[in-house]
């Protein structure tokens, strides 16, 4: 398997870009001759130039007779940049090696088509499954139409986020909560519900890391009745907000969030919440892959209920608060065990006290 | 550290007997000659022989001029044995290596002094720490009165145990209820509330492990008001059944349990419910060192509520059953954070499907 290692290497590239290339998608490429790195390329913040251009350019007349390692399928179509498969042709490229195809339907195979057709020999499927995976926001929006969703959860052993009295700081630890940041960095977007953003007044943006891209800052508030004064309101200029928000908004309303520089998407209500698969769908309409959940439970639970969530990121700590503390999710109107959607365990950390599981939906919905 | 060896050595072979030697300690002991192993012995079920009687029949006329590594001080006193330091200077042992003291006031740095007045060289000490790990039990009868109490929590990520409906089977795997039964058998007793007798009818037993011995089976049940046709009434005279109950309870209930076997004993009530503290000194008076609760959840949160578990084993299944689920620990009273005890997280494992963490009380109580 001599075309593995630099494939691992490409993707490795490929994960510099998670977060911050949407509403393209994070891609990795390598150019190898006579067994040497010539050119190394990842997609760029805002998704562009991409890898291939990237690493083209490194390489100069060293791609000439040399082979390409990309974690997906080069494009093929004009958009705001030329196809990279014309420009990997145009290099003298003779051999390109793709972990995934790329089910964009102005891409989805005419890539490998453009290779062909010019005579480059074509190797597809290399380190096809961790492609996939690290593709899987990309891969969520093309495919479903809606963002990868990981839904981060930080409770006592008992599922409780604060006691009664709603004191809720801190469940977790300080090494729990750089984690936190760490993960939004890797993710397009943070999403809360309205009911967080009032209580937490939070800032939902990376700190502490040393990252100077900021996702952007999404929050679920049908009535959209947050608090003019907040965090977000303040910041809306410097780090984008979004609020997705019902249809019975008054014009006014609106027009002061949009003074603020808060973005508006308007979402259809479904048993008296928005819903939360058209909501996902119109930020994926957006550009959003891959967007990071950190509740509240009212909005834990409504994704969780539509079976959305692709990725629980589950923070224990070493607590329990009771039967009267605030619950991480609220209420999923399940009545049987098999109603409830099954997680594959994939793994388990220690962050410093707390413990941290990462799990996976077992079985694709939609 | 040479000492260091053999006395792990004999940790291992101590650790055969946890869950079988209540009221008696389980102790390794591993008799070395010229670096030689002429005798190894553990604490037998019941309690005897101890383990430096079975090491010194084992190494016979060997153990003349050998050293002895023993996990816990060697008893000075005569019981229902002779005591073990008078053992080991009748067989010409010259040098004793122990790992940690015996705190029990029979023995309590006799058995040091005895050992020490016939001329035998004395290091103490060796791998004490992981000595008083594994006599954590033994230790906290002897210290604190009761035994230690580990508990055991099989939760959905948001801390439930069944659905709004009751149904609780099955939150974790196969593999996870496997590692269960492994936990019992290595506990002097399962302790559950009456509510999960009740409503689980559990037998209680290890099953499926090739182990014989069974740990004693408490129920806390403050009226006594048990199934008298359930598993536990049926099966009391094959292996021991205990109910812990309130004084509020008629003496003709109490003598059909002691006619089904059972033994009963008698707690204080407080706030209207078995005092928790006091339940688990009685279980200690009777020679409980390591009790292993399974809940339910009014249990748990009194146990929980009292400080009082030294270890919480926690299963996470992968789902979420929602708010209106059966929560897996009660009512605490806690409003404040700080008020909740905490606990240190000292290692996570993937059991198939399930994550499982294992803690330990912050700071020791009482």
């Amino acid at each position: 398997m001599p075309d593995v290692g630099p494939m691992r290497h490409a993707l490795s590239l490929a994960a510099r870009g998670l977060g911050r290339t949407w509403p393209n998608p994070a891609v990795g490429c390598v150019i190898m001759r006579e067994s040497r790195v010539v050119g190394r390329g990842w997609t760029q913040p805002g998704g562009r130039p991409h890898a291939e251009t990237m690493a083209l350019a490194q390489a100069g007349d060293a791609a000439r007779g040399a082979t390409a390692y990309v974690t997906l399928e080069p494009c093929s179509h004009h958009g705001k940049t030329p196809p990279c498969a014309e420009a990997l042709i145009a290099a003298g490229i003779t051999r390109v090696v793709v972990a995934l195809g790329d089910p964009d339907p102005r891409v989805n195979g005419r890539g490998f088509a453009l290779l062909q057709s010019a005579g480059i020999k074509l190797t597809t499927g290399v380190c096809e499954a961790e492609a996939r995976a690290a593709q899987e926001g990309f891969l969520s929006k093309v495919i479903l139409g809606r963002p990868m969703v990981t839904l981060k959860l930080a409770l006592s052993w008992d599922g409780r986020i604060a006691t009664a009295t709603g004191e809720s700081q801190w469940i977790t630890g300080p090494l729990a909560r750089r984690r936190v940041h760490a993960m939004r960095a890797t993710h397009d977007a943070v999403l809360v519900g309205a009911g967080t953003a009032r209580a937490d007044d939070p800032s939902l943006t990376v700190r502490g890391l040393g990252v100077s891209h900021q996702p952007v800052r999404v929050v679920m508030s049908r009535r959209l009745d947050l608090p003019l004064s907040g965090q977000l309101a303040r910041t809306a200029q410097e780090v984008p907000v979004w609020i997705v928000h019902g249809p019975d908004v008054s014009p006014e309303l609106k027009s002061v969030w949009a003074g603020l520089g808060a973005e508006l998407i308007e979402a259809p209500v479904v048993y008296g919440q928005l819903d939360p698969k058209a909501s996902l769908e119109a930020l994926g309409a957006r550009g959003l892959t891959r967007v990071f959940c950190e509740g509240g439970g009212a909005l834990a639970a409504s994704l969780m209920g539509a079976h959305l969530p692709d990725h629980v990121a589950l923070f224990t700590a070493g607590l329990a608060i009771g039967a009267e503390g605030m619950p991480g999710l609220g209420a999923l109107g399940i009545d049987r065990l098999r109603q409830a959607p099954r997680y594959a365990l994939q793994r388990v950390e220690q962050i410093g006290p707390d413990a941290l599981s990462h799990w996976k939906r077992a079985q694709p919905t939609d």
